[in-house]
């Protein structure tokens, strides 16, 4: 079986949207539960874990995930003071047969069923790879910068890929990267992270340009009109 | 004095926009227009060359920069077949007693004349650099990746900026460094690669976040809703 784990379990403090980003409302529901339903519409999914603002675990269940009601088990959990941490959270609850873990960011409603399909199908088409990172290559010029702020030299960009979610792991591969991070302090900046400090290997896959991840206010309404334009809400 | 290149030569193809993104229309007027009001706005530049598609020199003229009506000359010419063969051409035209040459895109209207003064004063300020680009700090985690889509590692996200434009830099930089790039063959995704592969130096200035530039049709009511927010045009 695969499970899914996501990540909602910011504060959304620095996002200016009242009550945080992930309950914020988009076309009448919660962002985490346009995610939500994208997640439990993936057919190779069978056990959702939802990471919660620890303080509001009821608040999201029944906002969020109760409206969904997805087919699968949906279970919600406390995350910690870190994104890594609120994902470690996650983890200790995906029943431990799962064979592919999947990552995704709550706030990140954009995302199809079919590109989760997609990514774990490319998980399981590989066996020599150990997870699979949803994202595009970087469209803009990057600068690698001192600390002063000076161009130390312009990136090659034909060899820079944005990385976003989902993310998909063996679980093993994911579960050994956590424990390892854990013990050695190590903190990365995504999940894939830190199964490559593991020594794990990650291939990316292209997904859509709009997976955007809702940051700011402005951001609600991009998605309210790319789900009007989906059909998916009223527009 | 200082004088300012709007680089709108591209033929916008593959934005989806027909007759091209410069002259796609935001609150009645092109795209083009707003961008040309906030640089005629900055009080810091005295001469403006705009650089337009080759076969439309005229329609630039009358739909974008006629209406916009800068107290400063301004100078239409023709664009090249790549940005910077179009970046080349401006420079040609730019008076040759410029100090310093700002290079802005044309499908970026949502820059302010305040964030071209700023980026101005900046090099102004600093005598040891030769060019300033606006940017904003790498917000995704970015992979570096071969030719399969492996990622070889995940780059050290903070010292990597997202460069933008207005790039300022001084006269004497920007010409010879168009000058070693055209002898030598070398292509740069910005005009701050072609200054730094010449030997100088260009230090990164934050702008603001929603510098963005117009590349798909969805971006234009983005553009339309920022302006209204500004007071720019009628919401």
């Amino acid at each position: 079986m695969n499970a899914a784990v996501i990540v909602a379990g910011g504060s959304g403090e620095r996002s200016g949207l009242a009550g945080g980003k992930q309950l914020a409302s988009i076309a009448g529901e919660p962002v985490l539960a346009h995610t939500l339903r994208a997640v439990a519409g993936c057919g190779l999914i069978d056990h959702i874990v939802v990471v919660a603002h620890p303080d509001r675990v009821a608040e999201y269940r029944q906002t969020a995930v109760a409206p969904v009601a997805p087919q699968q088990p949906v279970e919600i959990v406390g995350g910690g003071a870190t994104r890594q941490l609120s994902v470690a959270a996650g983890l200790a609850a995906v029943p431990s047969d799962a064979e592919l873990i999947a990552v995704h960011d709550g706030a990140r409603p954009l995302i199809t069923p079919d590109v989760i399909t997609d990514a774990i199908e490319a998980l399981g088409a590989d066996p020599t790879v150990d997870g699979v990172v949803v994202g595009h290559p970087a469209y803009d010029t990057i600068k690698v910068v001192d600390a002063d702020g000076r161009v130390m030299r312009t990136a090659d960009r034909a060899t820079l890929w944005i990385a976003q979610t989902p993310q998909v792991f063996r679980a093993s591969a994911l579960r050994r990267a956590y424990a390892s991070a854990a013990a050695g302090g190590l903190e990365g900046t995504d999940d894939a992270a830190l199964v490559e400090a593991a020594g794990g290997t990650v291939l990316m896959v292209p997904g859509p340009r709009d997976n955007i991840k809702v940051t700011v206010p402005e951001d609600l309404t991009l998605v309210e009109r790319a789900l009007a334009e989906r059909g998916r809400v009223r527009g």
